[in-house]
């Protein structure tokens, strides 16, 4: 998605190999016309992929799935990160480690927000090893539902997200995909 | 608002006289085209208030606010949560206390992503004791910007919230107010 190569380019900032900030347009201040087109996109994307419903992680995957589930006319559920396990009898759960903290945490869903046998579009702002979207997947499995699609903001190519998803054989569209980092420099796939 | 309170009574569940449960269209699943209809609501209310930007707090408030900011034409702020205190040059911290969680959080925003001067519209999905809004007011004038408004999507009138903030001077607009709960009771103001 070109604009949005563009407003990296513009406005992100790579502080190292790895860390790449785009809080000014993405995840602290959000830019919600560019929101507005992002899901656009994915809804363009996965339209013929019978999707019943969008899913996505809080904080950061809020907006742009909200936009996606908007275009495509579904409900969105946001699946709850906690620090512990969780007392509820309808609390779908699953462990997931996150390298950016270098810590675990518990994803959550309520089952009755993922009905059996729906097609779920899951959607979030960031992929990198691919942690939070294999959770994802893995609630969306325990539930009876089909991950019928994996959307992305930006992918960081130069980590093994993508390749092992796409193994997994999930279909993964992605917006930007970066290829190469470093201090200061930006490079797309 | 018809339309919310209309929901609020079909799907919600007062589980006691404080704790009502909206969980299946505004805060675990969520109805966008709902969140769009909240969203056009406050940008009506609040078009003539030379409003810069929209300030929620996350993750709850992100969606309807997100829509707000949309119909407006401004961008978004997200103000964060977190455990401790935060070692940020550009962040602007508060000290917030959760009644429903009976704890503490720091509330934090990059003085960046509010420009002194700016007037803000504050949005966030529930009003009870109004501590969340007090510390969002309280950033707000940190960084040298004005508190336009408040929109909250549903406001507990039973508790104080409301009646404090209209004490110290905010224009406070909320689309639903619960006047009386208990188990299975909903009553609107």
């Amino acid at each position: 998605m070109e604009a949005l190569e563009k407003r990296i380019l513009r406005d992100g900032r790579a502080l190292s190999e790895h860390v790449l900030l785009v809080d000014s347009f993405l995840n602290h201040q959000i830019d919600m016309e560019l929101m507005r087109d992002i899901g656009a996109e994915f809804a363009e994307r996965f339209r013929g992929a019978g999707i019943d419903r969008v899913a996505t992680i809080e904080a950061s995957g809020i907006a742009p799935a909200a936009m996606a589930a908007l275009s495509l006319g579904v409900p969105l559920v946001v699946m709850k990160k906690a620090a512990s396990s969780i007392l509820n009898a309808d609390a779908l759960t699953t462990k997931v480690h996150s390298f950016t903290k270098n810590s675990d945490y518990t994803l959550m869903v309520k089952a009755r927000f993922l009905p059996a046998g729906e097609r779920v579009l899951f959607i979030d702002d960031f992929l990198a090893m691919g942690e939070a979207a294999f959770g994802a997947a893995r609630l969306i499995a325990q539930a009876g539902c089909t991950l019928a699609g994996v959307g992305i903001v930006i992918e960081k190519s130069f980590q093994d997200g993508a390749k092992k998803l796409a193994e997994a054989g999930y279909d993964v569209y992605s917006l930007a995909r970066i290829s190469r980092m470093a201090e200061g420099v930006i490079e797309f796939a």
